[in-house]
């Protein structure tokens, strides 16, 4: 089993209200970078933050980490259009993407695709899975299904989903990019060039590059790996593909998690990790709704359960990196953390 | 412990009769790619080679994976100047080399040198094991040698060491780069610039960053990390530092390896991975001094040993590996593998 990470930027999150992964626009540049370095490393060694939301809500890369420290799996991370230098080993697959309101906010689309499914192709393993890291991502995954056709809403790592300003980006998407809604079904290339990021185009090529080899692809994401399964069913991609989420993800009321993965004939994992039995605001904050996925969260929880690792020990993985980050106390949303990893 | 693997290329390589690593020169432009695939993989993935010497020698990648895959250590590899591409996850820190015989065979040394210094100062590892994989990698540490003004020769990938070509090539380069033997003394960048190639430059600048922080190092080979060792030396760089190599390069007899250590105040760990008492051409072209090193091999060894694994364990996943990448009759030197890894 090999983990993937497909992390990049757009200009998109870029937008007003769009995301919350990792504070302001400029902070949020680097999230993707510090995201892969926390999987890697357990802490960020060249990006210059922790990825935590105003109200002090951490990265669910500090899920997955705590997740691969017990449960060592391979990982692969692709650098799927980061902005920021990271410390991290990826295969770079893509530039940083554009702004949805663009008219080609992907423009080559098609060459990362073709890397990424070549590498999927490729990859020894006999099953994969596969998250993302990419401020911003929902609502790009919103112009991908809206591109197809599909007709799911989707999730936020806010609380409060800003769903009307990203149906509104959207829609300027659209125009800008001479497309109606639908225009792109069956035409997962042109969704992701017109309507889509770069992202979405590295889960999509390495997904349908090891389907195709007869591995065992899991989607490690809420909304967004809806998007990436819509991409393949689009794709003719006919096999079992898996949805690995969270429950916070499957809670959102507004999101059309099992709608989607009914209609698009996914199987759908939903793992609880159970925060309501930990103390401190990193948990709090899921609680209230916030992040609820990414980087592949839900994908890490599910494979926690298969291997029998209680939640108790994932939740206390967490405590242990949190308090290395020097966010316990989360009174310093975004700071630098320096400790070292035992073991 | 992180076990780092530093890989690139120079022009030097494609000097005839200067390497062993991969047989022609175009091929061997695909070496190190291949061999951080197989560290990572367990065969080449995007590389379109199986390194193996005209005369059916293995590259030594084979053994760091046996041991990768027994111990599950954790790795970085640095592309540190690879001609060709790898799906193998890397961190930049430089561009392929020049020719020893230009001028300034690495131009960009200092740059190198900076960004591997930040990385090891920053990884939160209590322990660091630096490998390499550069073809013709011990002429250019001649080069440094003698830039440096250290006496001592250098081993070779070749059962017959090409000594009087390296000291040719040695010479041509150092009258190219207007640098007299000893010219660099205490000028470690300088003799990297001059005389050196991109992975001396990684390997010099990761250790200098991990042991500024206080980290134990490991410089995993045979004399090209001697070079390194003397880099580091040449920097004022106190605190202790181990060359953990094979018996290979320490029963070389043209190689200045005991002498180079105690001089170079350096701690030298050998390891006897015992293929006498393995039967197959691989192991037999290693008896006969083929290799000898490379890709970390004697710092995995060292590694192996310390976890008491026993060495026919080692063999034993060598086995598996070879056979997996069908070079295990040896009939076909240059070939690509195609099986999946158990487990």
């Amino acid at each position: 089993m090999r983990f993937v990470i497909a992390a990049g930027t757009t200009r998109t999150a870029a937008i007003e209200g769009i995301s919350a992964a990792g504070g302001d626009a400029d902070v949020m540049r680097h999230t993707p970078s510090a995201d892969v370095e926390i999987v890697e490393y357990g802490r960020p060694v060249c990006a210059p933050v922790v990825p935590v939301s105003p109200s002090g809500c951490p990265t669910p890369a500090v899920v997955t980490r705590a997740v691969r420290k017990r449960l060592k799996f391979d990982t692969l991370l692709l650098d799927a259009g980061l902005a920021m230098p990271t410390a991290a080993p990826t295969v770079n697959v893509a530039d940083p993407g554009h702004d949805l309101r663009d008219p080609e906010p992907v423009p080559e689309a098609d060459a990362t695709v073709d890397a990424a499914r070549e590498l999927g192709r490729t990859l020894p393993d006999r099953e994969v899975v596969i998250g993302e890291s990419i401020p911003g991502g929902t609502t790009t995954a919103l112009g991908v299904l809206r591109a197809l056709g599909e007709p799911y809403d989707v999730s936020s790592s806010l609380a409060e989903n800003p769903l009307p300003l990203k149906r509104d980006v959207v829609s300027d998407g659209l125009d800008a990019s001479g497309v109606s809604a639908g225009d792109a079904a069956g035409k997962p290339l042109l969704a992701i060039r017109r309507m889509g990021d770069p992202v979405l185009a590295a889960v999509f090529g390495l997904a349908a590059g090891a389907a195709s080899q007869g591995a065992d692809v899991t989607l490690a994401g809420g909304t967004q790996m809806i998007a990436a399964a819509a991409l393949l069913r689009h794709a003719d991609v006919e096999g079992p593909i898996r949805v690995a989420t969270t429950a916070f993800v499957a809670a959102d009321r507004e999101a059309d998690l099992r709608r989607a993965a009914t209609n698009l004939d996914l199987s759908l994992a939903v793992t609880d990790p159970g925060f309501d039995q930990a103390s401190g605001t990193a948990f709090a904050r899921y609680r209230d709704g916030e992040a609820k996925e990414g980087v592949g969260m839900g994908g890490a929880l599910w494979l926690a359960e298969r291997h029998g690792v209680p939640m108790g020990d994932v939740r206390d993985g967490m405590h242990e990196i949190l308090e290395r980050l020097s966010v316990g106390s989360y009174r310093d949303p975004v700071g630098t953390g320096s400790g070292e990893e035992p073991g």
